[in-house]
């Protein structure tokens, strides 16, 4: 059969759903020898050692067979430890679901909460994965983009609550934000969660990048839906050990939800991966209980690497960006850039440095392109120095 | 807030889905000790450190990074010596998407061609998780019985046929059969193709265990639709490491796909896991280069299973089942058993042997208990003196 017959013979959203702009920024990217690849959000360290032998010795002794739908009990356990430590109360591992990802705890949290034509609201710039996970089942997306003034991301609260509709299911934020690093002070985060409450719709939170915090007052971590919220709340928050202890490539996170949704998260995670390998899990295991230290020295690599590329990119005329307190990416706008997607193609021929484009955040995004600054001190130098070389160059163009 | 609440805060199906009678047979079975359990999918084998030591040096040198979106390229042309290899023809590594299990393989499927109300033929007794599946994303599964006449399982094509309507996107067949072991011929398998091609609808084929299949002229494996099929064909196939290599716990499966999809299953793996972990993709190239003796003698250890099953079982009164052709199962009928639910626990109970119920398996399957018989040949006869000493005692009774 003939392409277009075939493509035809696919739901429409599967059809028409864009590629990644990430994507496909990494998929030109790696056709050009020499580029120096800032377009993923991962940092630069493959997983310490002492996270991947207990997974090792887990895989060489025959724990290869299915396991728990929710995630066998020391990694649930571990995850109930390492969260009273960081928020200063008990928890309960009953709370928390083991998923194939951050990824796939976000999916089987829309999966649950929304149908076909159902609203989720996801203020933008937001990582393109949210709008497409919610498509591609045939539910909407409904973007509140923000506000970048003064030079500062701010969230428009009424706007956000205003495009609540009695379709909406949840409201979807991330904080510390991916891409542009916007984090919710606390009172903001009481009033989305007053504002679901009243409405009797769900808080979809993503904290992924909760501990990568940059706060004035050293504090370790971003507000944070647990410090406000009760466990059996109308709170469903998706998080991943991919970014805190360099474990992109397990594909292995975590939903917290209400216990009662237990038999609902078990049934979804029957049909989408029925389980995440259980050897993989004993090394998320040790990361919990024994990478403090290694979180702590992540995160002061990311302050280091974002004064850094704050300060090369400071000195350029014709770039606008906030300081972001938190995360791993500067969000940051080039004057008279229409097209960011053709320009991440040009910088990449041209200067061999890999950005990501605005566009594929959504609305608010065009314009900007995102850099993960969390690499090698070096190398990430060598990438500021190419693009302020580029962007000279431009100028003189 | 209360379960009530939170239960009517998610959709209706995540809400009203049934929980897989195997996984509650499982459940119920963990709290009685010294019970054998014979009520899941998998061998008694862990997996070969052959297949798992390139995983493990992958793992420790730090190949811990995102990977591609549709699996390395190297496990993708494996794959496709490993077909040419047991097809005799030749096949292209584009036609091969890496998926978290099977599982996932099927899902991505129906993601890609049934959206909200279209329906896909399912012949059962079923796997239920196809049901499930469908059933979450708001599709719907047209269950068409087999017969179970004169010893045998017989699936009637007439009648299948006769269940497209406008909205069926596709036929479901899993051939050699969980849970019945039916193997369909090469020519049910061409008029499946055709009416699929005269409809324009899908095959969505599930050949997970076509390499268990007792033929009786030496067989190393089932009819295929890889026969029949064009590479470019409406047919999807859904495939696992999981049985043939002993590595149901390291959830990696593909999926077989016209390449003209390949953008599109790149899209939704996206957003369902974004990509399988690469280190453990190595230890699935080993399997596939170096696995044809440990597969070879998986299936020898099956059919020496399926005899003594077979066997042991036959002497019983008030027994029926057909010696299955292919898959790991034996699906027996028990006389007089109206609830096979409750029978299973029973057997737990009373005999310590744990079977999964056959209502689970949907229309056509209560009166039924389902074994896995891949096991220790000294467990499974155990398991079978325990069982054939409670069918006793119940005659007794």
């Amino acid at each position: 059969m003939n392409p277009e017959t075939l493509l035809a013979a696919i739901t429409r959203q599967a059809r028409d759903e864009p590629d990644s702009g990430i994507v496909k920024a990494a998929m030109y990217g790696f056709t050009v020898p020499g580029v120096i690849p800032l377009w993923s959000g991962e940092g630069n360290l493959p997983t310490p050692e002492a996270f991947a032998r207990p997974a090792v010795e887990a895989l060489l002794n025959g724990e290869t067979f299915y396991t728990w739908q929710r995630g066998i009990p020391e990694l649930r356990e571990a995850l109930a430890r390492y969260h009273a430590r960081s928020y200063g109360r008990a928890f309960d591992h009953e709370n928390f679901f083991v998923t194939s990802g951050g990824m796939q705890a976000i999916q089987t949290a829309v999966q649950m909460i929304a149908g076909e034509e159902d609203e989720i609201l996801i203020p933008t710039p937001a990582w393109p994965n949210y709008g497409g996970v919610l498509r591609i089942q045939g539910s909407r997306p409904v973007e509140v983009p923000m506000d970048f003034r003064n030079g500062r991301w701010t969230l428009d609260l009424d706007r956000l609550f205003d495009a609540v509709t009695p379709r909406t299911r949840a409201i979807a934020l991330n904080s510390p934000s991916n891409p542009v690093g916007w984090t919710a002070s606390q009172d903001e985060l009481i009033a989305v969660r007053d504002v679901c409450r009243k409405n009797g719709i769900w808080i979809l939170g993503d904290e992924v990048y909760s501990r990568f915090y940059y706060g004035e007052a050293g504090e370790t971590r971003a507000p944070s839906f647990l410090d406000i919220c009760e466990d059996e709340d109308q709170l469903l928050l998706a998080n991943t050990f991919s970014k805190n202890w360099a474990m992109t490539g397990w594909r292995v996170g975590w939903l917290q939800a209400p216990r009662a949704l237990g038999p609902a998260i078990e049934r979804i995670i029957q049909v989408n991966t029925s389980g995440t390998p259980a050897f993989l899990q004993r090394g998320c295991v040790a990361a919990l209980d024994h990478g403090d230290a290694f979180l702590a020295g992540q995160v002061q690599m990311a302050r280091d690497r974002r004064d850094l590329a704050v300060e090369m990119l400071g000195r350029l005329p014709g770039l606008r960006f906030e300081v972001p307190p938190g995360a791993f990416y500067l969000f940051f706008g080039i004057e008279g850039m229409a097209d960011s997607a053709a320009t991440v193609r040009q910088i990449i021929d041209e200067a061999k440095v890999g950005f990501a484009p605005g566009s594929t955040f959504g609305p608010g995004g065009e314009g900007f392109l995102r850099m993960c600054y969390l690499k090698d001190r070096a190398k990430l130098e060598e990438a500021l120095n190419r693009f302020s070389e580029w962007m000279k160059n431009r100028r003189r163009a």
